[in-house]
């Protein structure tokens, strides 16, 4: 079967002056990539009439399907919609369900007087058909070409997030035939990716063409992804999960879990399977594990709190941290992170706790303790375990870090009892 | 002047399916605009071979410098030095100083037996001018076509971030003589971005071709950015600081801050300026406000910690909400929050403290409290004010408008007493 690529347009000037990060095009990816759809090329172009106009050229000539995202607020530098508007030789018109939705937000929703500008959000090229965006007032829009569907969306995450799902994947289903695409992911700590190579070469080399296999390196882990393409899913299915099998079975000494889930998320799962709770002490994460616990919804079930202890005195004062040891050891030692994590567990009466403790950097590195050294303890009813690790370069990197290993720590505590 | 332009290349299918955020691209962009090269365009391309060679073409059309990122590890998905070095015409060579890097690295620094496949990154197209990675094994890469620059790089972000700084920008800042490229930017909060335009607009249409503006809308803030263009930093500076101040005299209603900082860093100065301290008691966020303080560096100069008080169990306990308060009103609450803040400043002995409760989503909504509704609170020695908030849509949005809008009402405090 023929695979039907999509090339992504995210436009705007701000992403090619680095003030943002686009998060947008990984997400509709992952959205077409569900659907069977390749994502051939992933192009970022400025508010420029003429490169917009050439990106528009050279993708539809690449895929059937163009996304384009960004360049339809309401403010005068986008200038994406005119730029439609002539490349498919339309005009402007008011669109009455657009400008009766953009009235509604903004009487009863916003509760704002609605302006001109506001109004301008209505009008659409009259050859497209509109899309009607809930959550905002600039509608998506879907222009046809010489067999080539382009969809056009607003740049603001919810409101393109809400249209894929909505207006354009609905489309793309039913336009297109598509073949099967399936991935398998695994996750593995505690070995390089040149290792991980060696150690599973012989399995590589027997994939068949249409199964690929991808290395993704990511602080300190490894996940390997099969991906898979044909026609019947059932038959796919079958073919991978051999392959697969193979690599789970061989890496199992470093494996993490069979799928592709973050580690705070397999620590999750482990917790709310054993109906168990996990309290943190945060130092030099400053509320990282935290966050990355509770940035999914579920969390509630095993995750009490946390308690940031920035500074010494919260150390001192809440965890109980002797001060001598503050003194002596310091804040970066075993005796510090064993005594913060059984502080906290005992305080949110859980049954495991995270504390760590540690030189983040850029800053505050000495001879002895280096930018990148970590104490982490794990407590558990029977013990208390510490560890110490030795990171290196920029404080983003050790944040991150810190959290993986830390959670890595606790889900073999965990594992070991089971 | 002529301007110079730069394309910025990302290769690998993890690009292509979603499962990774390209980060690289905007931080190469800053770097790019920072020394006056112009970003043309940003392209990911998978592991394709004819797709790298495509957009080797068509970018060296667009640019004379072209950034390369990503294809460089040590496993087989790497395609991207053979296809180098046969575009470029080359044979593969041992590279003897990458050699003894790579065997320095493993002996001394990874403590790991070297294999035949970490000895393989030694090797270069012997076309190339090798730029040494002392943060990895990959060495950077610089071929010349045409006058075309290329420069190929690894995508781990910490060994392309110092490449980028230390190899690959001196060689640019020879090479190709720049106009200057300067920015300024305003961070504006409580009005939207129709409105602010509105606002502005006859500044707007006074500007010259060669100054820009762009809004840049963001969690309930939007951001106003002049660029310009032109040969003297000196009469660019000028005459930007010209419309700047036109504009922060207009917007000063609204106006968080004139320069291009964070909210979080906002707040952090005028602490800091103080002499004043800061904590906070989260529990919808989780851990995100605190996170947002503590991943700057030099944050504890202000931040004492935080209790994220995620489990109702902890706001009883360490942060003495009544039970009767929880019982009756519930934990999304004027009373909670008070009482969360007040404690938490007093438990930590400082200045100020923010405290949140809400309801993040997807799930835990009511008809009296649905989705997106949220108690903020912010005490001082003075006073505790509590305010409600009503967001909508995700949870990952939510989050982060919380702490903005947290962030923002304890900034507001701390100016009014100034």
């Amino acid at each position: 079967m023929e695979k039907v690529f999509a090339s992504i347009i995210t436009i705007g000037d701000e992403l090619l002056i680095g003030q943002v990060i686009d998060t947008n095009s990984a997400w509709i990816a992952q959205a077409l990539n569900k659907i069977g759809v390749t994502v051939k090329q992933r192009v970022a172009v400025g508010d420029v009439w003429e490169d917009i106009w050439n990106a528009l050229d050279e993708e539809s000539k690449k895929s059937k399907i163009v996304l384009i995202t960004g360049g339809l607020g309401p403010t005068a530098d986008d200038i994406t919609k005119p730029l439609l508007c002539e490349y498919f030789g339309g005009k402007m018109v008011i669109d009455e369900v657009t400008l009766a939705h953009v009235t509604y937000l903004f009487e009863t929703v916003f509760k704002r007087p609605m302006i001109e500008r506001n109004r301008k959000q209505a009008e659409v090229p009259d050859v497209c058909t509109v899309l009607k965006n809930v959550r905002g007032t600039a509608p998506g829009m879907l222009f046809e070409k010489d067999g080539v569907l382009f969809f056009s969306m607003p740049g603001v995450p919810h409101e393109m997030k809400w249209l894929m799902e909505n207006q354009v994947i609905p489309v793309i289903e039913k336009k297109f035939t598509r073949g099967v695409v399936q991935h398998k992911t695994l996750l593995t700590a505690g070995i390089g990716e040149s290792f991980l190579a060696e150690l599973i070469q012989d399995i590589e080399h027997t994939l068949p063409a249409h199964i690929k296999l991808a290395y993704l390196p990511n602080y300190g882990m490894v996940r390997l992804r099969l991906t898979g393409s044909g026609t019947s899913a059932e038959v796919l299915e079958k073919e991978l999960a051999f392959y697969f099998n193979q690599l789970t079975e061989r890496t199992k000494e470093f494996l993490v879990i069979d799928e592709d889930l973050p580690m705070e998320l397999v620590v999750g799962k482990l917790l709310k399977e054993r109906k168990q709770t996990l309290a943190t002490a945060e130092s030099c994460t400053g509320g990282y594990i935290a966050h990355q616990i509770t940035k999914h919804s579920g969390a509630s079930a095993y995750y009490i709190g946390s308690v940031v202890s920035y500074d010494n005195r919260i150390k001192e004062n809440l965890l109980k941290v002797p001060t001598e040891i503050l003194n002596t050891v310091g804040a970066v030692s075993e005796e510090t992170v064993r005594q913060m994590a059984e502080k906290v567990r005992e305080i949110m009466q859980t049954d495991y706790a995270i504390a760590v403790s540690g030189i983040m950097g850029p800053d505050g590195g000495s001879p002895t303790k280096p930018v990148g050294t970590v104490w982490i303890a794990i407590s558990s009813a029977e013990k208390t375990i510490a560890q110490l690790f030795q990171f290196r370069f920029d404080r983003e990197r050790n944040i991150a870090l810190t959290a993986t290993n830390a959670l890595n720590l606790l889900r073999q505590l965990i594992i070991e009892k089971s």
